[in-house]
Formats: structure tokens, C-alpha cells, sequence
């Protein structure tokens, strides 16, 4: 399950594509909306994508994720439109025989996510708004 | 929210107790029952616990990860009782303002549970059983 969704994500649903009887862990993250960044409210968010891509490149995660970790299963759903003050922007659940890979194919994600998927992101703030790409956020993973 | 149930946890639920508007991150982890062992079939678990002192060691460890990562939200459930395979044995959320902490706080939660609640585990096999302490799969967390 790799999608883009406009609607709020169920993250049960998620974890539940990952629920595997040879698997004893389950990592999830669960990316929300933040109040306040570097002091500054946020009164909103919007995500938008070039989604045929995007799915595309959450897919290539996955595979990653799957040759870097053997025998785990991942998910990962992406909302996109308006969202408001703690909402889930991105579900990341990864399932694995035991937890260190689960909690290290999470974090792997998260940055692929960051670094390669072209969905962007603009912040409704009190008193402005701007688009920032995802990708500036964080750095590259290599 | 620090407890032992003996009904299936209901995830979402353990979630929304470390939702936060200044947050932006939610770290969670699924201890599941898994099939095999070292080649071992597993029937099904049971887990019973000196529940007093279970979650007043779960407490601690949410006060633990509190000092150690300030502005996180920390919710622990742990099952009680007979699962079958794939239920979820404990649950732990850690939210965070940012996704780092709420990674690292999170693994942290699972070690200590492991080091020092008093939870014991029987797995019955296919061909017998075993009492196994948690704290035993695992070093010490130092």
C-alpha cells in the first residue's frame, strides 16, 4: 500500500497492510501538524504533488526497504489538500521479524520520503503562508 | 496513559493519547506474537505480570524518556493474558516536535520495558511450553 489520499488517513488500516505472522514488530510514524515552528503559528497546511510520480517514488521506498531489510513489509500513505492543526500528513508503518529493523527501515523512509518525493508543502501562517518543498527540510540521505 | 489490559489494544486509541499540537511527530511500536522462533512454532503467548509494580515501572519509564527528551508524550499498554498469533502484545507512543526523539524515545521504551517490568512471558510451541522473562531476550539496558 503506497498511495496519496485526500482524505484523513486511517492508520489502523495502515498498520494493518504490514501485519505479517512471521513479523514480531511493527514501527510506525505518524507525521502531524505543528503548531508553532521556530515560534512562528501555523494555522494550516497544504500538500500537493505530482502524484503519478509520487506514488511511483513511495513505491521505490518500499522496494528499497525490502532489499536493505529483508523480510520486512512496509506501507506508507500520504495525505495531500488542507489539513488542519494535528492532522496526520504521512502514515509510515514497516513490520519485521524483530524491532531494530522496523524502527531503522522507519526512519530510512521518512528521509527517502523527504529527499525524493515531489510533494510540496505550504504553510498557512498567521500571518502569511509559503510553499516549502519537503526536500528543504531536512538533508539528503545518501 | 501507563497500563496492563487483558483485551486487545486498540492502537488508535494509544495514539491519541500523545497527540499534541506541538508536536509533529508520533513514534509508535507494536511488539506483535510471531509465528516462529529459531525455526520453533509458536501456538500462542501468555503473558502475566506483578501488575502493581508493572505499571508503576511503566510510569517511570514514560518520566524517564520525559527528562531525557523534553516535550515528548509518552502512552505504554501492555496485553495481559493469552494472544494468538499477530496481536499485539505491548504498545508504546511517543510524540515529539520533531521525528528524531520520537524515534530514539521510542526504541528506549522497549529496551527498558524489556530491563525492568516485571512481565513474564510463556510461549506455547507446537510441541510444549516455556516460561521466558522479557528481560531475557535482550541485554540490559545500561
Amino acid at each position: 500500500m503506497f498511495q496519496l489520499t485526500n482524505k484523513p488517513i486511517d492508520v489502523q488500516q495502515v498498520i494493518n497492510q504490514v501485519t505479517d505472522r512471521n513479523c514480531g514488530a511493527i514501527a510506525t510514524f505518524i507525521g502531524t501538524v505543528r503548531e508553532f515552528t521556530n515560534g512562528k503559528k501555523t494555522v494550516r497546511l497544504e500538500y500537493i504533488a505530482y502524484e503519478s510520480m509520487a506514488e511511483k517514488m513511495l513505491k521505490r521506498i518500499g522496494a528499497e526497504i525490502n532489499e536493505r531489510w529483508p523480510g520486512t513489509n512496509v506501507a506508507i500513505v500520504h495525505r495531500l489538500g488542507v489539513l488542519d492543526i494535528s492532522e496526520a500528513a504521512v502514515v509510515i508503518a514497516v513490520s519485521s521479524p524483530h524491532r531494530q529493523a522496523a524502527y531503522e527501515a522507519n526512519a530510512y523512509a521518512m528521509e527517502r520520503i523527504k529527499a525524493m518525493v515531489p510533494i510540496w508543502k505550504k504553510e498557512i501562517w498567521e500571518d502569511g503562508s509559503s510553499w516549502i518543498g519537503d526536500q528543504l527540510e531536512t538533508k539528503r540521505y545518501t
